[in-house]
């Protein structure tokens, strides 16, 4: 058995703005929610199959879904994911985090269907001309509008530009047997894989709306599973002096219920940008309900301590921090001696530049704790497959823990339907005139 | 002369949520402040000098960034743009709303010394590997800590690239007469371009900090001086029905002081993702200080639609939006029918997506008004250089007359020292030693 470091919270910045008795007096309100969540009686249940999903995946679909990237990686150098929201941004995060800033490993992933906008789509088109491209279109209905209008017009263009050989080219991600995007996997015999219908849009990374594409840009996703497992079997503890995901989901409901009603969750590594959005939605969409829930927003370190860096010392007081660090340095780049020294950076000649952002962390930690700013910081081991899938299991967790407390459905979304209601008005979608 | 539509403010979706009386009660403010600002007597005025910049810019300078901006397009397919904050944030916001969401024009702009990450750094000297590479480094002291370092590196990168030649693909842009850079310029003879001093970092994309790696980017970098040199003179009414920069101010003003104290800009156009960054740099920056200011976040719509949809809907109600919408249709993209019409779209036949995203913004403005959330709209005639300078000349007068109006300096940043010092004692820096 090797050890390894992957999720460890550490709440020292945050101890002076919160009392110990306030944590003691959630212990039994989150034994009650773990016990309710963990016997499928908390409200939304229906939605909780996320939560033993790591362990419980078919391993032979598992298998076909690596058959079918290899052949994506053998046949294209473009897939185009179209999808939006929880259908994307899982697949957004981990394929930046783990892949490179700077170009791509051997099939690129691009997306669409994730915004309405004309220049984009014309921009995609000119793009993808000449090259070989494959699609994975995910989508639970396959009439939410903006990945519908993605997929017609790529599909045409696919059919425009292969002809018949584009179903070979078409893979689709939805439900099981309903909607309208299996109606037309049916039709036309594309290859598909299923979204478990108990697993909400946001909770769904996991599944096979990640693990394809993810695969296709040559992550590991049976490591990244394996991690999620491992978050899955070590976050089963109630006490939240061990389980380091309950204890974060605590700390925020305390931080919120003083008036800290806005997180920022500050990264200092720049290819965790995506994450960030994929951590905005599941919290975001989780718990912005009733009017409550803590507005989540992020940065990234130092770069926009350059920025944002003025208001986090010294604006409104309404913030708290989440810092997330990576503790160990993978690179070992170091900063070279300079003989003439006019930027006056020899003293830190042989530190490397992980050391060097470590040290930012802690400084911007102290400084913004000064400021009245609370931080609680998460350290995780590294980043590889592994690591990111206990990190993503730690989070969804979190996040319906910390909804539960706040008195919330964590899998719900009712506020998303009346500008839908709106637009499809707006519109003339048949069924939606304009009331009068 | 002909006329063209630049920014409009549209106020019907705030109407319900202030009083005209609120507006009346602050236009003396605004006048006060107007001529203090232009009489250059209001607190800050060292750095105004942004204000008149865009009809003083010498044009044997701007002939000298476009020459320099060629000799880099004919000799490079890399620029390396080394800056961080203000020196970065707007060059990338024109280049991306200007550019293609998929490559480039020519030569490619990629970002250094905006971070510490090790990683990136790694990514990056891989990526430039065999590349036909040219340095653009940005700061006005040079001792900045994160472009110093990128600077120190990739300088020894380029020696040991290109020997001497080195020197002819360094392009710094700094401080006329002092700082490590400076010197390092002259004792190096690197062609180098100045940093006014009555500019913040903040305010100087229009200056050589932005134009030279726009220029090289092939940004027509006169039409975005043009556009902003049209806002400099239509916005000097201080009359609030006729100034839409400062209307914007006022009614950013009235909702903070009602309690609206998250700002959520929001736009329909993908590509506005690094403009949202330097508008957050630019309102956050200036205003966020002495526990004062408006907490500025973004969304990118319909995309967080479906991730941050449910929390503007339903979430803790201290939100206001600015809807940004670019009203011309320059693509004309039509979505096609479809015999089957599986996903319903063919009430959408012939419809371009961008008036279909143009509704998705009206819905979205109705629902997110009946669940609790002023909303101001900027109309901006189109995605072009022109009215690019337009609009960020219109957000730093804005930004300005906020500032002034809450009280507050809006050209200082003294919250960003103490994160400084504490890094500089953590990693022993000469003369920063910690104190017992």
């Amino acid at each position: 058995m090797v050890h390894i470091e992957t999720v460890t919270l550490n709440d020292k910045y945050v101890k002076g703005f919160v009392e110990n008795e306030e944590l003691a007096a959630l212990q039994s309100f989150v034994e009650v929610a773990h016990k309710n969540m963990h016997t499928k009686t908390a409200i939304g249940s229906d939605y909780l199959g996320w939560l033993d999903w790591p362990s419980k995946m078919d391993d032979a679909e598992l298998t076909r879904i690596e058959e079918a990237a290899q052949k994506i990686r053998e046949t294209a150098n473009v897939l185009v994911v179209i999808g939006i929201g929880g259908s994307y941004l899982g697949t957004k995060a981990v394929n930046e985090l783990l892949g490179s800033s700077f170009g791509f490993n051997q099939t690129e992933i691009i997306y669409a269907g994730q915004n309405i906008s004309g220049k984009y789509m014309e921009e995609l088109l000119t793009y993808i001309k000449g090259k070989n491209v494959a699609l994975n279109v995910i989508s639970k209905s396959g009439t939410t509008t903006e990945p519908a209008i993605a997929f017609r017009m790529l599909r045409t263009w696919m059919y425009e530009t292969y002809g018949e050989e584009a179903k070979e080219r078409i893979f689709a991600t939805t439900d099981k047997t309903g909607g309208a995007l299996r109606k037309n996997v049916d039709a036309n015999g594309y290859t598909s894989f299923e979204i478990p219908g108990d697993v909400g849009g946001r909770y769904s990374v996991l599944t096979a709306v990640g693990l394809l594409p993810l695969a296709v840009a040559g992550v590991d996703i049976r490591a990244l599973l394996k991690g999620a497992e491992q978050a899955e079997q070590e976050l089963q503890s109630v006490d939240l002096s061990s389980n380091a995901a309950y204890a974060y989901a605590a700390y925020r409901q305390i931080l919120n219920s003083r008036g800290f009603s806005v997180e920022v969750l500050a990264s200092f590594e720049p290819s965790m940008s995506a994450f960030h959005e994929w951590w905005k939605q599941l919290f975001g969409e989780s718990e912005g309900k009733q009017g409550k829930g803590i507005f989540p927003a992020s940065v990234i370190y130092s770069t926009d301590l350059h920025s944002m860096g003025q208001y986090m010392q010294n604006g409104r007081r309404m913030l708290f921090e989440t810092m997330l660090r990576f503790t160990e340095d993978q690179q070992q780049t170091q900063i070279p001696f300079d003989e003439n020294d006019e930027d006056g950076l020899n003293y830190l000649t042989d530190k490397t530049l992980h050391e060097v952002n470590m040290q930012a962390l802690e400084a911007t930690a102290l400084a913004h704790v000064e400021g009245g700013v609370p931080v609680i910081t998460l350290d995780v081991g590294k980043i590889d497959a592994h690591h990111v899938g206990y990190l993503i299991y730690f989070f969804m967790k979190s996040c319906a823990m910390s909804a539960y407390l706040s008195g919330v459905n964590p899998f719900d979304q009712p506020g998303v339907e009346l500008y839908k209601q709106n637009m499809f008005e707006l519109l003339g979608k048949p069924g939606y005139e304009k009331k009068e």
